[in-house]
């Protein structure tokens, strides 16, 4: 059981992605995501989020919003507080996990994502309300995913 | 690190609060809170919720809203999903792990309780939007409270 960050900042119609490429042994190589990761001992969600913000891109987050929380399960559980951020100070940094790229947010789905994040991602340019959406996983197939304690049908 | 719920059930202006005196071993010993308990393996935060609520009181949610996130900080961190819930089916049992009693709002702060659970008590009672909390105590005492990222003056 662990807890993570995931953070999409936003500027002009554009996600901030990570292209996981530069650990071999990532349990998402290969994969686009937002930044974030693991929280230490004493962190509030914030806390952890502003420090990974930080170490992977530079930048000092100014406005931030908590958008919902995905219960990721796989061999492993995983809580991911999910947010976006708007506004920040510093300059973009190389990160040590992958490439940070800007891409626009209706070209984000053509990227090789995990397939439950399609859901969570439609659910913030939906502008959803605070969700908790589950995730369940057999390897890299999602099976199951539960939006607020009603389960969802597959997509198409 | 562990991650929790606590939920407070509300009926006719009153919380269902357990007085947690029937295991002494516990880290609560003597003090009163709502109901809830540790997430297991492959929980969502809201299969948590339904579980902990039914083994606690033997009553169904059929309503509830996830009010904010708290960041306990003590010789453990643990995070605590904290639910109000004003609608269930089935009979109140008797709960393992102390008396279940319905305790009208206002005479809540009168029990014995943790610190920080005053402020989130009245963060509950003004409807405050959802909102991250972090407490940190140096043994029963409250030393910090931090509230969606801004540090709290001490209470009086």
């Amino acid at each position: 059981m662990k807890n993570t960050t995931l953070c999409y900042l936003q500027r002009d119609g554009a996600y901030l992605m990570l292209h996981r490429n530069k650990k071999p042994d990532d349990e998402n190589a290969g994969l686009w995501l937002g930044v974030g990761g693991k929280f230490e001992e004493g962190e509030s969600p914030e806390d952890c989020l502003l420090r990974e913000v930080r170490e992977e891109t530079g930048l000092s987050l100014t406005s931030y919003r908590l958008r919902g929380v995905v219960t990721f399960v796989s061999t492993w559980t995983e809580y991911m507080f999910l947010y976006t951020a708007d506004a920040w100070t510093g300059q973009l940094t190389a990160c040590s996990e992958g490439d940070l790229v800007w891409v626009e947010r209706e070209r984000v789905g053509a990227l090789e994502l995990w397939e439950g994040d399609r859901i969570f991602l439609r659910l913030l340019a939906e502008d959803a309300p605070f969700f908790s959406l589950k995730l369940v996983y057999d390897g890299p197939r999602l099976t199951r995913a539960v939006l607020d304690g009603r389960e969802l049908a597959p997509e198409p």
